[in-house]
């Protein structure tokens, strides 16, 4: 491949708009271009290294059994309708109609898809099967940000497996878990695996594949010392026994003039973590009050877990004061009637505690939250912070931003049991199929090796996923004898099998240097007269900045062994 | 591979919904199946063949220098306003709104969407530049039909060329067309170029790549003689010179009781070749009269051509009544104001013409088309017939149906004038970009490669597209050393870098040798009881059906020899 003829835009500053590093240097290097927000078009480079993160997936998806297929990225409303998706997808779900008026949806996932095409597996001797596929999908998110990072159309590999029982499906998803770690390790990703929260998936079980970054939209909570990880909305962290007393007979009134927060509260001896915080939240459209302590935080992810809503919204200040006859600061569950109260496990069983009355300016203290407080509903909704005690281990715990570069979820039958995906098992009897699925995001993943791979001067690809293997710049274009020997250096790497480009473009050599080095092309080869007239070239590594001088004639064989060719 | 575990759903019996030769094999052999109407899951298999075909196509684009790309398959509405084809694809183009209600499409083709990228070029120094992706578009199809022939939703390899003028794009063009000649051989599909209408594309020139089947949507009008070619929306032929004397010096009016037709009218000595046909369409919401000669029938393609209408129609018989006061039967344009009038260019010059009168069974004699009827538009509307004069040679043509493989146009500067893809010139002015652009449907050229190979017992693919190019049937599983001696054979193939499948079913050798016949596996080797004995397997050519027996240990170079390894 020949530079001149290439379109590789590269850009002399960092556009404005890019907001991580990935994103920055994508469209500096001459990568990707934005269409609209969301709607990324990738440029020749761009298109060679998804090819190669592309080629890597396939060959680990292979490698455990699995067979690629392609099903359509455009679905008739029906199966999701079955399962209850239809809904449950809400804003995020691209929707539209055709010709004739039928109600179609672009696919963000394909549970229900595969599931159709899965009725015809029939019988349970077919089993198990691992089917993926590489596929638009498309997502109307709220925000798309960071580039490819975050899009509203992206190549997905999705797989599905297909089982006969839950053992089945354990050790299909550890073959993912297998192939993914794998895949990560080879595409240059530091990735570890995370207890994750399963979201609209459903389904027992799911881990994500996490990648530490700064520009990370989850939060992951570590311990460094037994290994335990999880996301924020799912992690848990041991609490100390509150070792509460008898407390008081019944809840007992007192002034608060001014009182409006938890430390306000604090001066009435009320300590943080004896206060009942009353969170008021719209769950698709239902009022519910959310209990937790005073000195802990709501995770709404855990929220939405917890309760299954599409929808989910602080209420507003006068939608609360016509519930409960009060503001913010003085609200409490006590005697409360008519609502769903959802209350934070370490509340379970507290005494002696303090909470707002319903009445502005009035709380009440002596309160026993089994006795006095109607909960419907215990569920985890605290949001572990840094430092508290791991769950496992007790060693104090970290948070640290992280992107989702993979994610797996053992889903049961729920998706068979919706689209009549059902086999004959061994006694004749007809069973829903146990599945699976499995998602990386193309694109993302893309995205991620450069935000671990770049330095001030550009990305620095790993060579397993780089554009080009090498580029051989001729150093100044207008010297004959100069190019010759570039040309015979590049043609001497083409045959050897090296995917090589040569810059013959007219330009200086730092322009050259610059393009390469900001491309990221792991190696450069640079042929030059002062060189030439030692019979040398120069070769250049990326990552480390190291020269070497190579005698023209063994180039290629330097090369190719830098290449592992 | 090991057909035991791979998921190929083959079926005993030919499926009631299929309409053509490919959609019922590929449906029976297990390749595709049905979602919804014009959306295909592709199976395992039919990955493979459709790897094997990109594959085709991307070599062949690289080939010629093109680059490969991906953008968005969705789209804002604003690129497709400013080339007007927002409204003009009408009901053809999905529609959508997002979350913030802005408009969007989903792309049928991406003219707009690459000139937009083109904007960056900058300088005629970076020109030509050639681009590529393989990108699945959507298309509101009237009629989705033929499985994989006529689809909503399909993988398009569009190409688009960027030049900065005329000669430029016709050395472009070139290029594409010896591309397309070379895939075409390759996929083992027949087509050759026909001239073509540009449709809704515009531009100058179009050659489409057509492949004669029965099942073809498409005529075309060809000349054995010469080789001339052309869809019949295009075709011309050569008419005798009329040799009109010299008529009437105004058309005169007589009763025509009874008479509806053309074929009626022969009556009052009115040949067909003298009467001018009255038609009344509605174009666009616009009523229109157009005029044939009495023995010439309208080709609407050409209609549509000639007058650029989205939404063209009959008129409705209370329509006519109520524009020219008469029903079908007895129209004509003579006198008409207030009506557009579009002619076929047979009847330029035409004198002592027999026409309608606009009065119920009235007709006019001695009209002179030129002196009497207002006529707005000549054009070419007439649709050739088999028999008519070669417009080159004057040797009867035949007109043949066919399947569109491939279409390439010369677009001009038309959308890189509508979406500012502008480059400065030698000269330092700004000019347009000459655009062109090339397309070939994936998945269609899959089902042609089907229509054109396979016989009663199932598909007979091309080497170079087959799924698996050889499979190791044994023939019974439940003998230890038949098993045996055949893996040894699948292990050598594979080792020898053959494509191959190993049948290890617990099947009868009949239901094997029908599955590797039906999806069309192009060498079968046979591993048996009987020739074990004797030291050989059998090896079966699927074209020829022909078998013979090679020695066991001589299998693996043999099939090599086959296979070209």
């Amino acid at each position: 491949m020949r530079w001149s003829q290439m379109f590789v835009p590269t850009l002399r500053d960092d556009p404005a708009e890019a907001d991580a590093p990935s994103h920055r240097l994508l469209l500096r290097a001459g990568y990707v271009r934005q269409l609209t927000a969301g709607h990324y078009s990738l440029l020749p480079l761009a298109v060679r290294v998804r090819a190669k993160v592309m080629g890597i997936i396939r060959e680990e998806m292979d490698r455990i059994g699995a067979q690629e297929m392609l099903l359509p990225a455009m679905h008739p409303a029906e199966p999701w309708r079955r399962s209850g998706r239809w809904e449950l997808m809400g804003q995020e779900m691209f929707r539209l109609r055709d010709r004739r008026g039928a109600d179609l949806a672009l696919g963000m996932t394909h549970e229900e898809i595969f599931a159709t095409v899965a009725r015809e597996l029939g019988s349970y001797r077919r089993l198990p099967q691992q089917w993926y596929q590489f596929q638009t999908k498309f997502r109307d998110e709220p925000r798309p940000k960071g580039g490819l990072l975050r899009t509203r159309e992206f190549t997905m590999k999705d797989a599905y497996s297909f089982d006969i029982d839950r053992p089945g499906l354990d050790t299909s998803f550890e073959g993912y878990h297998g192939a993914y770690t794998r895949i990560f390790e080879r595409l240059g990703i530091p990735a570890y695996p995370v207890e994750a929260s399963s979201g609209t998936m459903g389904g027992s079980d799911s881990t994500e594949f996490m990648c530490p970054a700064e520009v990370g939209e989850d939060l992951v909570v570590r311990c460094p010392a037994c290994g335990y990880a999880a996301n924020i909305e799912r992690a848990a962290s041991r609490l100390p026994e509150a070792g509460d007393g008898p407390g008081l007979p019944a809840p007992e009134r007192f002034d608060t003039p001014g009182v409006r927060t938890i430390e306000d509260l604090l001066a009435y001896d009320a300590p943080a973590d004896r206060q009942v915080k009353t969170l008021v939240y719209v769950l698709d459209g239902a009022l519910t009050l959310v209990l937790l302590r005073g000195d802990h935080a709501l995770n709404q992810g855990k929220l939405v877990s917890a309760t299954g809503a599409v929808e989910p919204r602080p209420a507003q200040p006068e939608e609360i004061r016509e519930a409960l006859g009060a503001l913010p600061g003085s609200l409490g569950a006590v005697g409360v009637t008519g609502l769903p109260v959802i209350a934070d496990e370490a509340l379970r069983g507290r005494r002696a505690m303090f909470t707002g009355a319903n009445i502005d300016d009035v709380h009440l203290r002596g309160v026993d939250v089994d006795r006095d407080i109607p909960v419907g509903t215990w569920a985890d909704l605290r949001e572990v912070a840094a430092g508290e005690p791991c769950v496992r281990c007790g060693e104090p715990l970290v948070v640290e931003r992280a992107i989702e570069v993979g994610h797996i979820f053992k889903l049961g039958d729920r998706y068979a049991r919706a689209l009549g995906a059902e086999i004959l098992d061994p006694d004749g009897a007809r069973v829903p199929i146990v599945m699976g699925s499995y998602g990386i995001g193309v694109e993302r993943a893309m995205a991620v090796i450069v935000e671990v791979h770049h330095d001030d001067r550009g990305i620095v690809w790993p060579l397993a996923v780089a554009p080009f293997q090498v580029a051989v710049v001729i150093a100044q274009s207008d010297d004959a004898d100069v190019a010759k020997a570039a040309e015979d250096v590049y043609a001497g790497l083409a045959a050897a099998g090296a995917e090589v480009v040569i810059d013959d473009r007219p330009e200086r050599a730092g322009v050259k240097f610059r393009d390469v080095e900001l491309t990221g092309i792991p190696f450069r080869v640079t042929v030059g007269r002062r060189g030439l007239a030692e019979g040398v070239a120069e070769v250049t590594a990326r990552a480390t900045g190291e020269t070497v001088k190579v005698a023209l004639d063994a180039v290629v064989p330097h090369v190719r062994a830098l290449l592992g060719l």
